[in-house]
């Protein structure tokens, strides 16, 4: 089998990367270990950049999130007692972010695959990468107990953290950076109307909590817990009196409970290769980098580098500039490591440390006070939450 | 003996506090352990934010800054070979900062005082504050051998980290924050032209370096050194060749060295009291809060609770309003923490910090490369820098 982009991950990232190469006339083939329900039972993130949004409408693939995605103009931080909102739309002339879930995403994404007929195997497995510095790439793997090789010109390596693109790169190549945080996130979805309209980052002396949403209807919260906590011990109730305690008083009171559909707890990580790629293949998202959720950040980042794989793609299959290939790792991490700093400094400055000196926690709410009381301040957060620009491919 | 404030301390504060509250027809007296040379031969801080200036010009001491001080519109911060400029003025709306040394204000409000006629004891020892809770708050000290009791209203403790002032506090009242970092700064004083007409502050692989300035003709240069460095180990060869190391190529080059006037390391650390103030004792600068040196906050610190102080006391002698001292602490705090905030993140910025991993080198490195990088971040960096607004008494 021969495709010219072999794509590894049916994520949104590989799916979004398929439905752009599709239709800029480049032929993918997409594999995946996993099956669309699995791939779809995953509840991952929910707000997107301005940037990831004018990426899905470029990709075609932005009608449901148009009409049911909610634009929000801003967010609050709430600590101290107060609630300060972050106005996105102020702050920095116009930009907003988009609520929409990573699921829907990736389900509008399927659709319009199936849509343009591009192929995706499902249920894969012993999928390896082969000659990747050399000059026949490809990919082999069992599908339906029948070996398979694809052969490619270019492999993308979508597949998430764990997967086996970045495995695949000879030891000694990639740098690593990593950064452990010493808690988790417990969430839970629930069939409820949001406490507020836009999201709130509460910092607390009891921890960290984020009431956020997926819809008018449907909410996402979450409470900083420690790593070792397991969900059996939180049951629904003790959940949403924890939420309650770190929250200001007037807002706990508007809390709507009801029973959680979803609740699991999500270790807390900052990771980063350098570089995102080796001879012909080129890692994208989470393959390549994972940021704390603080910031929703994660989604967004793999949007960008999809952007930028795809651009430098279509410049050499149309234009045979192979050069900018090259340039592929460097333009992603320009805009990755400015958002790692905004992820890692939103999760410095909203959690709460075990054994940090008096010194530490001073600094942690200072740095809100200032940064909330200044326009300077919080349009450096504005700037950010919304997302830096793309970097242009030239 | 009797006054109306008790003045523990001249050095800046003390006599800025004496200036000011003579001016306004307050009486008071100083006591200082040293003699006028001793405090003139401590070489310290050299940069005045816009508010310091404006409370000197205030005072009636600033003819002699006005004519020699060399006013700053920007500053450089040097990293990664490049050279990136803080437009200071344009970003504040037109503050700029003056380079003065402290000595030079010192010199100045001595001068001041002695043409007023305000009484200072140099050379006092055995000093004691007595009754701080009580109905007849007094200062007792030995001044040529004959033991002294000073009567008064209030007393202000200008009298430094070191001083007696804060040691008066009973224990148990204060609560204390506190940061030691693990490296100091080995400074160098030399009569050469300064390398940039503004200052630099560079971060390096090998450590920080900062070239600033007193004159056209005296220049003031640092190097971040181990805590456990002994400035005999450092010949003036030795310093101006690890300088130049830690500058861009083309800043090392045009270097002027010279023989040093003076050379010394001093640790940095950030320490504040809480509250600054017990009965009728109130403590000033230094005595309450220490800055690293990264940003030049703490001689501009000093003088911001001096204009609180002074502020106060004259509207409790004009005006009665007594309830207004108990405020002086908090007033001060919420200025303080801000500065105390700044002069740790330029410190955290732009150091090398022993036993890091690599995450935390590539955060700081980004940390740099985002906030010059941003309008906004730059504009963060300025308002900080020439100094947030005085808080108002009323």
């Amino acid at each position: 089998m021969k495709t010219q982009v072999a794509i590894i991950g049916a994520g949104p990232s590989g799916l979004l990367l398929g439905q752009l190469l599709t239709k800029a006339g480049i032929d993918n083939i997409i594999i995946e270990r996993q099956t669309p329900d699995y791939v779809l039972g995953r509840i991952r993130a929910g707000v997107l950049e301005q940037g990831m949004v004018d990426l899905l409408r470029e990709a075609g693939v932005s009608e449901r999130m148009d009409r049911e995605g909610l634009v929000h103009d801003g967010f609050e931080l709430a600590f101290d007692g107060r609630r300060e909102r972050i106005d996105l739309k102020q702050l920095t002339g116009g930009k907003t972010v988009m609520i929409y879930g990573q699921t829907e995403v990736t389900r509008d994404l399927m659709a319009a695959r199936e849509a343009s007929g591009g192929k995706t195997f499902y249920g894969v497995t012993d999928a390896q990468l082969h000659d990747l510095k050399g000059e026949s790439p490809h990919v082999t793997f069992t599908y339906n107990n029948e070996p398979v090789r694809l052969n490619c010109e270019y492999i993308a390596g979508c597949d998430g953290f764990h997967g086996v693109s970045r495995q695949s790169i000879p030891e000694g190549v990639l740098k690593e950076f990593e950064r452990v945080y010493p808690f988790g996130w417990l969430g839970i979805l629930a069939d409820t109307p949001p406490v507020n309209e836009e999201l709130i980052y509460a910092n607390h002396p009891r921890g960290f909590a984020l009431c956020s949403m997926r819809s008018p209807t449907r909410t996402r919260y979450y409470v900083q817990v420690a790593s070792d906590e397991k969900v059996e011990d939180w049951s629904d109730q003790r959940f949403w009196d924890e939420l309650k305690c770190r929250l200001p008083a007037d807002t706990a009171e508007k809390l709507i409970t009801g029973p959680s559909i979803e609740k699991s707890i999500a270790p807390l990580r900052s990771f980063v290769v350098e570089p995102m790629q080796y001879g012909n293949l080129f890692l994208v998202g989470d393959a390549a980098h994972i940021v704390p959720p603080t910031g929703a950040k994660g989604l967004n980042l793999a949007a960008s580098d999809v952007s930028t794989l795809y651009n430098i793609l279509v410049k050499v299959y149309r234009e045979g500039r192979t050069e900018l290939l090259e340039n592929y790792s460097q333009v992603c991490l320009k805009r990755i490591w400015k958002a790692e700093r905004f992820s890692w400094w939103m999760t410095s400055m909203l959690h709460k440390f075990p054994d940090t000196d008096n010194f530490s926690q001073r600094m942690q709410q200072t740095e809100l006070d200032y940064f909330v009381g200044s326009e300077a301040g919080r349009r450096t957060i504005a700037e950010n939450y919304v997302g830096l620009p793309y970097e242009p491919i030239e």
